[in-house]
């Protein structure tokens, strides 16, 4: 089995780590079916209850449903593929075409998650050593967001084959803001049980094993 | 009502918006009993399981239950928690003193996530134009183990207040690999049901809707 169907309404009480053996990177699945705004502001709430650096909430959310927005930017994205399929040594190139990197207008919506690194003042509480820390609070919300997404019953993945600034012109993010992430959301067909890249044979997940050390970093 | 009691044994089966809602960043209601090996494998499996760019799973888990390495490591976050608490206005200190930051020594085991950046090799795709995506998906795999903490009962509580360096040294860790976050993770006697740091009055939640920009930004 390749595949499984979505989950429908019932899926609030998935649990947790069904949810978590679910969610899948989706590019091909999507329906484009309109997605309910009680369901997105769910998901968006997820994403907002995530925890932060100092309770900084260092993210925005920019919701894209414009055919012409999605369409300039697939198109950037597409210059972006080409240009990595370029660096590819060949064998690798033939794997490579195999696999669909995007779904930006074939999902129902785009949401561009950002960073404001001036969120929560001049002391953060927590970020006095590591500046990226907020960064990672930005990524805590959309794994939240995916997480919920998934719940729904919808697909979701990460379009990251594009430049911050193109990005940022597009949507008018001024420019102390970063982009972080494109997420295709939406309506799916189903849901791969084999990640794609596994599936093309670009890649192979690592056993759990060798990703834990006892007590120090075993050598 | 400011708490509510730990969930028990039955929490693979709560809902998935239950353990969004439930979750919290822990400090001070650890208890300090010992993590069993399932549940513990059970919540590095669910992080394991995080999506991350071009499939590299970058990152790996250092788990520590040493009390001297412990101690070791929150002698070092005191030290920096005083030189960030001289840093603020004198108003602020008095609300920062009432506020514990971490409960490295009072939890059942810590968890240190590093990210490594040549894991994937020369072409990880998805990573030719933005740098960062690794490190994204290595916060991608913290909140899932968050999450998994959550439903199984347990909670959790990320300390940033140290220099990556030190934390590096203490667990030998290689000079290429960062580590991300120090985690505390151990059963509690319950979860608070608002934050630290708004409870305490260091800050306030920022509404959603705030955080929502349709189309383009919002100016």
């Amino acid at each position: 089995m390749t595949a499984v169907p979505a989950m429908g309404p019932t899926t609030g009480q998935a649990s947790f780590y069904e949810v978590i053996e679910r969610r899948r990177d989706v590019r091909a699945e999507f329906t484009g079916e309109r997605l309910p705004d009680d369901v997105l502001t769910r998901i968006l709430g997820a994403a907002h209850r995530a925890p932060s650096v100092g309770m900084s909430q260092p993210w925005d959310f920019v919701v894209v449903e414009s055919d012409e927005t999605r369409q300039a930017f697939r198109d950037h994205v597409t210059l972006e593929r080409d240009l990595f399929r370029d660096s590819l040594p060949s064998e690798r190139r033939e794997t490579f075409d195999r696999i669909k990197i995007e779904g930006i207008c074939e999902s129902s919506v785009g949401i561009v998650v950002t960073y404001d690194e001036t969120r929560g003042g001049q002391h953060v509480l927590g970020r006095h050593t590591i500046a990226d820390t907020g960064l990672y609070s930005t990524c805590l919300a959309i794994q939240n967001l995916w997480l919920a997404a998934t719940a729904e019953g919808l697909g979701m993945g990460w379009v990251s084959f594009y430049r911050e600034d193109f990005l940022r012109d597009l949507l008018g993010i001024p420019a102390g803001i970063r982009p972080i992430a494109w997420l295709c959301v939406g309506h799916v067909s189903h849901l791969e049980t084999v990640p794609d890249l596994e599936r093309h044979g670009w890649r192979s997940r690592r056993p759990l094993d060798e990703a834990i050390h006892r007590e120090r970093w075993r050598a």
